[in-house]
């Protein structure tokens, strides 16, 4: 099966952290494609940006040409993912929603660890929206935004960690997802200096959802929340492509 | 004063209807401005169209030359609100919400009748994220479009009236909230054909809470969710003119 | 249009400072009548004296002779306002209520400071009635007790500012309400100390909720709730007056 | 030791009722003492009377001569509990909560069938306050005020079964809760009647909690909410006698 | 009546102290018997053991000859409660929840002090579970196991303190509750240490329900979630004894 | 890798057929062991056959020799999962809250259809514990008894089909969790005769879950909730074996 991670910014660099990791859990028979989209913000932090991304993201789908069996989001609580979910017929999973559900499956209640303290209350909605907020211990931002992430990966580290200890000590976190796509690939060193505790990536756990649906023949139900768009007139859309029904 | 009203989608038919409602319950030196996006979706009615238009409005926000004091969004449950309140530095006031909030004011529980099935979920969503859920009885679709609403007003009005007896008599509604923007100008003939009962309009709620906001000098906290974007480059963004510091 | 302001204890100086208040944030064609009630506390800090005011308070209102067209109940988070919301047609403001309406306008989360900590638990429960809790980022209570708050007015709004950091840094409140009726005038003060953060005055958001629903022709509904009192015998009630149809 | 047991209204032939079943089901060595308020509402059906109510029950408690070892309060989710616990020592039983507590001692949710409709929404409010609505079912009216109750024992119950069968049937009621002080009395034949279902009577339930409490030598924390009400000048209240330190 | 006391752990010297608590609370006329099942954990600290106990609570009960009127479980948020309702005829109370339910009655919100911390969200569970969380302000361990409790009787009693002044000022918890039934005994001595404070102990809490109701009549509703287990064959099954209808 | 599915009931025929369909679900490279307790209820259709199956389990657990990657509870709702995650190391999945969890990934809520009403309550309470109930849009009983669901198949799928379009019409589900075990293997025609509206199975999808974690190498967390059982005595439990440190 092919799996499609879109990471929702453009910066390229960011889009290759992601694919590593994303290929690195996969099975045996999963290949990843990973990509941005044509234009947007080089980095999401904040609602503004999140919301340019999500149109971004949904002309990049419309545009999209090879196939796949599953798309993963790989925004961390970025908005958009129900607009996908209209839109395409193969299940749809957001790395926030997933490493949620990943780590509600590990412990009694997990706490999130991300990037600007700004992020705190969106990262929080979307996990309220999502159902999943009732086991979530808290959110707790390291103060680092997206792209000093991968500026000093010890430092990162550090402080991901000294965050999440916070998490564990003072909300009663048993488990931590890494907040951000940017972290990809530090879970092993922070479950490490954590004494072995349970680390989350949400790009992992999507991409492990991701082969579980695509597995069982499952995709997004179009009953109502998610059918399809209603075929209407988009005037003036600056969408790189169109898709089929769009005039 | 003056408040801009935006319509999220590119009918202007629609946002004629708006504007009028707005002036007509405009205070004695309000002035209202209405506009639509210059691109996206002839009407919303799913998330898909609704992210689409998410980005049309902020993109309009940024090219718009004219001042206003404040921002009406006519979408009833559409995203973007919170980037908008990012972006300006203005009051932002989204319908579902005023008229969710108007109608707390006016009765123990409220219910919302709205377009088609399929926004009942998306409006949920946008209800408990904006905390307002708690005295929500219910929210209804009438199964017609958002474009039908205009084609037969006394059948429109007929069916929003059948609806909201349905929330009265079985959610136990104590006030009905129109939920969408297109049914703006009907507030007066429902509340009339359910024996008086307070009927809100969210773009009329909007206008008015608009209006107190500005009134105290007050404006949408730049503390933590609703931050400033961050300057970054948006690279590619077809978006039709340019804020400061957008490269 | 007239609005009456109901300051529910007995101290005339309190009743002074909040008709100031509603007056300097009327509109044009606002008029504000202020009074408390005819008898009760001269304070109110807690349940037994919020009941008593509470009779009192509906009390003045079956023996006040002049028309209004809007009551503003000014306790924040005292008992009563669903007694007015049966006994009069015009609409019902309580200005904590009002006060968290308007702070969820304009941020994501908002704190309260209030007078002794004994308010806290009260102030939360009629937040949680009103379903406006969700959004409310905590309740924290100065240790003033409300004719302290009169005292010294310098030290008033220095207690109030340290309190409200508190909300902020620890609660991540975005948006501080002032929450006793007593502490109008503050606003200005409290707000430039905290950096221009939105400081909202219940009385002051009260009255401009007033004139919004006023000015919609929009009043209580009486379908259920708050249906006007059934006619029946109150026997040797020490009502000032008596309205018509209580024997 | 001796309960106060307390009817919220003027009609002595309701005290009497209550009386009869506050004595049926205490302990030996318990005594009952009845009384109702000396002025106010002959009945209670809504939020004017219950606030009404409310202070002259205070005002009763204030000007009480005996000594009793407990209060039980027994409106059905009428306001004033919290005012009597400020004041009193001993401890203090609402019905409505009585009820609803011991319910949930006898199934996983429970009903509560009560008087008119419009008590619905406040019979919530308060078991939504004392935090024990996660396990109610549903609150239903029979359309019987709260004289008529007496009026026609045989129809009462009659319309109290029928209203009890679709609490159990439809909203899945395991145990009902008698929704009214006036119900007193009724429980066995209403039990019968649902075969054999448990059926609560809220004054029973606040009589054996009552004698719990005071066995065990517990009362009303003063800890912060119902501390004692504070020294203070209450002038021209009405109160038929006074407390020690009102002046 | 006769009241059955189940201390769900085999340490027959904590047996001995939950009944001494039991017969020191009793009302006159009321026996206790107390019991330990007949194989099992000598004492609970998770939920492996918590699940062995419940079953050998259930063989206990299926084997237990002598009648009573009413079964008191003596662990403090141990599973096993619905079970017990569904074998048994009489009531069923089980001490977290009884705890729990007599705090609500003594203050607006009340704390729970156990033994480790590891018990923390299995009793918060509990009390989600039971609808009684709502007006929990917290639950604290003490660092002290169960069987430790017993070893300085002096120190538990400083911890258990030291703890509960905790939650009283950080948590805001006017109540507290004694959350391991090997703390029976020390409610008097923790109240005074905490200045007067209502310490519910959760054998006594539940020893006076089980009167109340047996009192009142009333048992567990067969109605749905607790009906009678249905005949059927339970092969292999190392119960002590073997009740009617098991094959 | 290996993973244990675990039947809770002693029933082989229906350990069979989960066997069967875990194997027909499960990756290349994974193989299944299926098996049930050694003593127990023939199937469990309530809480007392539920809490002695926990134990069973557990009791299975101990002494089960073959090694093994992760376990699956497939009891829908039944109580034990937290016990095995205390006392094993590999990941642990209950199929309930996998149905749950997979379902949420598919639409916007979802309703689960069991066998007897009286198992609502039970699995309500079990996803409100597991933090998964927000999303759930109503669980129904179909009237068919575990082992009823074997006798006539054809009959089964009706029965179902009927009962999950009450969901899908009354309560708004998207999705249809089959809410047994015994219900294995007829999810392709039960989502067939709805119109392919997504229909999840907990075996299927805690297969997949546990074959994403074991991927991932992620287990439980030990930190707090489910830390391994301290070592003590169970003197006299009939577990067929022990394990290590159980004397």
């Amino acid at each position: 099966m092919r799996i499609l991670v879109l990471n929702p910014n453009t910066t390229a660099a960011m889009t290759a952290g992601i694919r590593d990791l994303a290929e690195a859990v996969a099975s045996p028979g999963t290949s990843i494609v990973a990509t941005e989209p044509l234009w947007g913000p080089e980095s999401i932090e904040g609602h503004f940006e999140g919301y340019l991304s999500a149109a971004a993201v949904l002309d990049r789908l419309t545009t999209f040409d090879e196939p796949f069996d599953a798309l993963v989001m790989a925004g961390f609580g970025e908005p958009g993912r129900e607009g996908a979910q209209e839109l395409l017929d193969v299940p749809v999973l957001d790395i926030a929603e997933s490493a949620a559900q990943m780590a509600m499956m590990l412990g009694h209640s997990y706490g999130v660890v991300t990037t600007l303290d700004r992020a705190v209350p969106q990262i929080r909605d979307r996990l309220l929206t999502a159902g999943l907020l009732a086991r979530c211990a808290g959110v707790r931002g390291t103060g680092l935004g997206v792209l000093e992430l991968e500026a000093d990966r010890e430092r990162t580290v550090e402080v991901i960690v000294a965050t999440a200890r916070e998490a564990v000590e003072r909300d009663g976190a048993e488990v931590i997802c890494l907040g951000c796509g940017g972290m990809a690939g530090l879970r092993e060193r922070v479950s490490k200096a954590l004494g072995g505790l349970p680390v989350v990536d949400g790009v992992a756990a999507a991409v492990k959802f991701a082969e579980a649906l695509v597995g069982l023949g499952l995709s997004t139900s179009k009953a109502r929340a998610f059918a399809p768009p209603r075929p209407k007139t988009i005037t003036g859309w600056p969408l790189s492509g169109r898709r089929p029904g769009i005039r």
